[in-house]
């Protein structure tokens, strides 16, 4: 460790490694799930948006900035900005993630952001390092998009490419009746703030994030140089077919509303291989549920990524995907079923501008040295990728252990979540120095 | 209505039409479910085994036999044997059927059965007929195999097909907590009579039945003499694949689970029709339900049938969906997924003995004339079937609207439903005479 931590340094600091990760497998006792060794850090975590485990996670991350000395504030969405002081006034610069994790997600998609965040505020207070301007750790509310169904949503409204009411009515996907507003109104972070760039601008926005793809490890680097993210659309299909007997209704009078969507599924993985696109079903659920009853209705999502900049290869997907699925639900499922296609989000692909890519790269660099240093386009939607439409961003990658993530056993080694933080640092320093 | 219950009649009694209907739908109120219309009759029913609309059905159906003057007695499986003496001691001619449902079913299924077993018994007080030996009517326990996954389990247990041990200790498909006996202990009907026919015999066993398909409305005839039901097997399928991000892990590295299942139960539809069989799946659950995390677990149910009497095409259609399932499981799904099979019940197709058809054809053509009788082979698994193999058995069939069933707009017409009774009563007495 010493040696990285001595590269790094340069003039600037050196971020506590041991410290950044007891912080991290400390806090993740708030919605620790899904257990899968003895170790105490052998669980994932189920830390969904807004319930009372993310509540305990945020009021710690208040009560921990605050005790560094940081002006926290909470938006209309439950972004919570927490700001240090610089020598000027002015926009902070911005180190942000989440602390919303997947029903059964691991200890760093999301955690090591913020907790990195909170020891680059942590080392420049032990060092008394006075920033040009401020710098902040933003904490974005409902990142994964896991219960309340669209990802990235908060950093959206306050970079002003969704309305502040959609997303408040956003409702849980389990239970229709609570909303992201009322469950904001419930913990106790529906803040005054306005979630809103303009209102309450950063000067740009950086972030540490787990790769959650097999890349940087198959290619034997540290540190991934993020220069943007692919674009991605999620949709809600309802297959209405008819209920009746599996055993007295023969083929040709069937409206089997599951064997529609078993082929529609089936099919949208060739046509995304096709388009060298991904398609993925995560959520199907179906009525009434008994084995010798067929199915009268199935819903289920699709999600569908493509890297390129312009949204054509998406749309000619989307084209594809709804053809197909009409043509299965018309003809080939014996009497038919109807169909109903929702695209429900759309959060188109993004270049991180310059200024902030050369930033990280600049750190990352100067942390592992240039082999290790890879740039890398995000197969994630990440918070950065909907603020970089307003300000410099530019996100730092660290690997992930067999490519893992949103599963319980997501795993970055001690090591490398400390070159992750220090890189996150730096970037953040040579930003302010600019 | 006055035509055919004269005909019906010969020197035998008619039901009351009304009675029979005023009955059916003033005891739908114990699980009725799923309005979609104006009318009190027009819901469906959601009266699954064991629960509290199921036991407070019972509780009336004891109370309004004993109100008869029948002998009420429950057996080890819930079973209720109401019996009604006759001239002579002995094994009394049975009318069985259901009082549970499906968890959206119709008003008909089972219950059309009960009451009419009710009626008759009525109708024979009424009128002051004394039969040669005792009547019964039986309500048999979880007829549906819909809260616990074994259909025509509790008949089963008495034919001694099925070890009581095991009947008792399925589980509740929504609350493994919860098996059979614990349940028929929690609503007081866990009896203390063998459930046996060597220990507690019946002489036959009819059954009147809604047909649950097209076959007698599209023949535009009004009677189904039911010779024999089709086999089934149910199987529970496990896929076991790797939850990971459905935006940053390439095809190459996914073991989609629901990928996999989608490409088994769209196989199975294949399969089944290359067999002239039929495969449905009904229930299909994953983990962990997120839309952007490829599900790590999907379990599903496959309902496959054959009216073949002997097993051979049963076997042969599961050795292909074996195949099939592995294949695909091995290669098709990008890594690779982890496959447990298993086979929960078996249902053999059945010839019924002639004794009891006979007596249901003599009493159809008396009812509503040869060319409105129609010899048909069930496709649904009944009661009657799975007793079938100890005693002389028969079934009735009536109508289904559109053939649906499982469904909450299943429907017979009142003429039809009274029609059916008045075959079941002659049927009965026919038996009893003989
Ligand atoms: N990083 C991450 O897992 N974000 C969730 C949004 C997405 O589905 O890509
Ligand atoms: N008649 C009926 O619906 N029985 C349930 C058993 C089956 O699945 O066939």
């Amino acid at each position: 460790r010493a040696r990285f931590l001595s590269a790094a340094a340069g003039n600037a600091v050196s971020v506590n490694a041991d410290r950044l990760n007891r912080t991290i497998h400390e806090t993740c006792r708030w919605g620790e799930a899904h257990r899968f060794g003895p170790d105490p850090t052998e669980t994932g975590m189920c830390r969904l948006a807004l319930t009372d485990s993310d509540a305990e996670a945020r009021r710690w991350f208040v009560d921990e900035m605050k005790a560094q000395g940081c002006k926290v504030s909470v938006d209309q969405m439950g972004n919570i900005f927490a700001v240090r002081k610089g020598r000027k006034e002015g926009a902070p610069t911005a180190m942000g993630s989440h602390l919303d994790t997947q029903p059964s997600g691991g200890r760093y998609d999301g955690i090591l952001g913020i907790i990195s965040g909170v020891e680059a505020v942590r080392t420049l207070n032990e060092h008394n390092i006075e920033t040009e301007y401020p710098v902040a750790v933003v904490n974005w509310t409902n990142e994964e998009g896991a219960r309340f169904p669209q990802s990235v949503v908060s950093s959206s409204v306050y970079a002003g490419s969704t309305p502040l009411a959609d997303a408040w009515a956003l409702a849980d996907i389990a239970d229709a009746s609570k909303t992201m507003k009322s469950e904001l109104e419930r913990i106790g972070f529906l803040g005054s703030v306005p979630c809103s760039f303009d209102a309450n601008p950063i000067a740009a926005h950086f972030e540490l994030h787990i790769e959650q793809g097999p890349i940087l490890e198959k290619a034997k680097a540290k540190v991934g140089v993020v220069t943007g993210g692919q674009g991605y659309r999620w949709y809600d299909v309802q297959v209405s077919g008819r209920a009746a007997h599996s055993g007295s209704t023969p083929f040709y009078s069937r409206s089997d509303a599951l064997l529609c969507a078993a082929r529609i599924i089936a099919k949208s993985n060739e046509i995304a291989k096709e388009h060298r696109a991904l398609a993925t079903t995560g959520i199907l659920t179906l009525e009434p549920g008994s084995t010798n009853v067929i199915p009268s209705s199935v819903r289920f999502t699709l999600d569908v990524r493509h890297p390129d900049i312009k949204p054509d290869t998406l749309d000619a997907v989307e084209r594809d995907l709804i053809d197909a699925t009409f043509e299965i639900a018309l003809k080939e499922s014996e009497l038919g079923c109807d169909v109903n296609w929702k695209r429900t989000s759309v959060a188109n692909a993004v270049q991180f501008p310059p200024a902030g890519v050369e930033c990280v790269k600049e750190a990352g660099v100067a942390v592992v040295g240039e082999k290790k240093v890879l740039e890398i386009v995000s197969g994630a939607g990440h918070d950065s990728c909907a603020v970089s439409y307003r300000c410099p961003t530019s996100m730092v990658f660290v690997p992930s252990k067999d490519g893992l993530s949103h599963n319980p056993r997501e795993y970055t080694s001690p090591e490398d979540c400390a070159i992750g933080a220090q890189v996150l640092l730096n970037a953040v320093l040579a930003y302010d120095r600019r």
